[in-house]
């Protein structure tokens, strides 16, 4: 196994009222992270709401993270912008500021194709040395990374793994296929929710937003699913389902990703990690009833007492 | 008719062999589009490539613009980011470089709602005291402006303007019918290929990114429509569907969006306006075939000798 | 021009409260729109509900609508299933009871392509000689016919016309210049509210589902067009744009589907024409409230007394 | 468990070169399937292209293959086709024929919503008493069963089962955990992929089309499930993940659905399981080069020597 390996969450970055970073509680969520057995971190994802933070904002939130990690566990960040040259700049940051791997999205608001897209990763790696990893987020870029780009950029060494939250665990099933001789891979799924699958593939990491919530609940699920115990992984993961109800809460009020990501830091206070949950904007918070909900699926999941 | 209407076409951003802006030629497309007469200029728009360019570099093809321009014509500015805060510092730029207006879309990468949308352009308005134009275009940002999300925040006076680029030209009927009565309204389509159907519909301005090519074809369309002359706009916007064939060209090889610019680009390389035909990238450029292609059609609709 | 063309409108079909067909309703129909001065009727298309029909009743349909309408104006049939040899099944029975052409949709629930399509509308009209009309409605089929799969069926001979059902009208302009030297060609919008527009592009024909509600106003739209009267084409196409609300009154309870065809068929019940606005099942039926509504833009545009 | 579980394959209907159904070929793939030590048989589904055949021919079909299994094992069958009614007289003539339960997809070519659709299943199974299973392949019919649909209806005692060909496992999960306790639920994935994982989840049964061609690697990928070997169970699905490369082998030349179950009837015929490898019209079948290129994937994987 590689150093890149394992649970590795996105970060949530908490706010002040002020909609500016919370450093104090952000520093809290790396430390409950790191202390429940993570592997790694990964700053600037979509959890991360990086595409609400400006450029000198994503410096500081990542030059806060390599201090506070500290070099315990690698830290992997996002460079997600719409074009390349963007995305190069923010790579170069990255690199500067310590990250350990970057993580590229396809382009977006440009109507691309398969293989601009593979030309927008290989011009990203020829101008920084800094090892990539392809985000396979359709939800957000509206293009999929096919199976080919992926092995075709995994074999060439422009990328070195891929965070895959597509949703389409066959496509994924088939990434670690094409690339098991390759062993410096890694490949991680972004579900939550169908973790323990993932691992019995053969992922090598994993990269639920929920762990944000529940860290112990995923590094136990690692931890059983590294020994073959399925039936407890099977089971931790199911307990996982039932916390992850918690982005579903607020849906209908608000849009879907204010609901998704305002659950966890919702459920985050409510566990006293963060101070607010405050959301950027146009994201609202969620509210008081919506609190309650959540804190009842805290206690169900058995992680408020 | 306010001091917004008319053919503003979505300037074009021809750029050197090392990606940097050309400005010698850019100057040139502006005197050609101000020269055939037509009523503004929006750039930083898609057909400017806009997500291509980063902070510094928009601002200066702003100021370049409005130095140029001098007041003949209105410029509007574009200030297109994923999210609120990062359009409200986009719009601030503007407002201090001179633009008369500013184009908004909806959020993009993040998963968003009508609602939230709503929000963003209410939250850059109280940001920002410049008038805004609402941008309808699903094929970037993936989600449509419903109609009662145009109304109402026009009805607001969040919005004074629409630019639809969403093809559904029903939907921009009703704005026009909804809105009948706010004299003040500026409501554009983004078509090429239907601009005498929209200005019987009673459209106040069209941004066809074919007028970068041939604005005058586009101003005789204006002026036959203005004296209803409803023959005559009908078969110039025919020979302008010819014309728009161009786009298609490098289809397949290229993505659909560096075969569409790429081919005003290319087109305009061939006229003389400008002098390269390089896309940013990972866009490619149009080739040597595709140019002839690209000539021929220029020569059967009249524009070539 | 060929003997078709002209107002075509998709026949609405009446039900009793057991959900057979009310061909007592029914007949008022066909002369409601034949005595308003329509061109052509179209039976048996998604306004008519044909997917709810099983074989005997569309026959049935065809046949009483052939003797009703009796030679005075061309009936259209759809002949509408998902596969090629079903469809021929139909079209054999269109033919037998005396239609005059057939529509016939791209393949459906079976995942297509468009060379497999271009063979579909080929084996029909290898196996039934009767003039075939392509209908373009991607919103039911979930496939658009390209550009070039109509263009190259017309030029083929193969197929006759098209009822362009797809909201892109940029599309369909092409079509229109694609077959400008093909006179026998019968291109007709399916669209409501943007008629006067495809007119002025050159249709041959329309096919509004709103006709069943306000033939008249059609084929007012229609003669203003003839004679090169777009001021007045545009007033009737904007009244009719009002009365076109109805299709949204029950939006949100009920299913698209069920709010539009359901909207026609309450307002032709409370303007006299039919006696149920039963719906086929699953679809339910406009309520009270409901009605009440559609009868007061029955009033506002003119209709109701 | 029920007497519905295991592996239950949708059986492709092999034909003769006029199109008509090769019932000595689809004899020998029952055995083949019932000899394998397949649990059920599914019928006139997806695989079995049953939107191609008429009326007559699905009874003949269901009629001959209750006789052939002659109750080794339940006969499952799909009682396709858009609407309510429609799908209310296939599911007579399926009770009729001996059926023990039939799938029901949500509506099609209508535009529907999920109320509509819980409508849909009530009447059908107010109309005919016999089991329901839900058929979520929003591949076919463009609308996914949302996870409440599925919940209610099982609650109801609407449905007694899913066949879930979404591709969403995640929401297939929660179909598990909320129907729990529900011990009748059929709960089955129609992945050939990832049917380990399904299995590791608690699924009752899968519907692979590709067990048509290798029935012995998925029983013993069930077998190995049961005994709760999972090292196992990953081996074979790997195999089998290979395997089901057959599938692409001829896409872009034929379309989608012509290219899967095209690939099966290929393998099927290289096998000596079936005459032909004839598709219904539009489909195209596959070529010798695609043929050969099977084959060798056939060889691969341990089937032909």
């Amino acid at each position: 196994m590689t150093k890149f390996h394992g649970v590795v969450p996105p970060v949530v970055t908490p706010l002040n009222l002020d909609f500016t970073v919370d450093y104090s509680s952000y520093t809290k969520v790396l430390e409950h992270l790191i202390g429940a057995g993570c592997h790694g971190v990964f700053v600037l994802g979509s959890t991360s709401e990086v595409v609400f933070h400006d450029e000198r904002t994503r410096q500081q939130i990542l030059e806060h993270t390599v201090k506070v990690v500290n070099g315990r566990v690698p830290v992997i960040a996002g460079v997600v912008d719409p074009t390349t040259d963007r995305v190069i700049n923010h790579t170069k940051v990255a690199k500067a500021a310590g990250a350990a791997a970057v993580v590229v999205t396809a382009p977006f608001y440009t109507v691309t194709s398969q293989a601009e897209t593979m030309d927008h990763f290989r011009y990203i790696k020829d101008a920084v040395d800094i090892p990539l990893v392809a985000y396979d987020i359709p939800v957000c870029v509206h293009a999929k990374l096919a199976r080919s780009t992926v092995t075709t950029l995994a074999k060439e060494g422009v990328i070195i793994g891929l965070k895959d939250s597509s949703g389409d665990d066959g496509n994924f099933r088939y990434a670690l296929l094409d690339l098991a001789e390759y062993k410096e891979m890694f490949l991680m799924t972004g579900s939550e929710i169908v973790v323990d699958n993932a691992l019995q593939m053969g992922a090598h990491g994993v990269v639920p937003g929920l762990a944000n919530v529940d860290p112990h609940g995923y590094v136990r699920l690692w931890d059983a699913a590294q020994r073959g115990d399925w039936v407890a992984a099977r089971k931790e993961q199911e307990r996982l389902c039932k916390l992850f109800e918690i982005v579903w809460v607020a849906q209908g009020r608000v849009s879907g990703g204010a609901s998704g990501v305002g659950g966890f830091k919702t459920a985050m206070r409510s566990l006293g990690i963060i101070d607010t949950n405050v959301m950027p904007r146009p994201r609202q918070a969620l509210n008081d009833t919506e609190t309650t909900k959540i804190d009842a699926i805290l206690r169900s999941t058995g992680l408020l007492g």
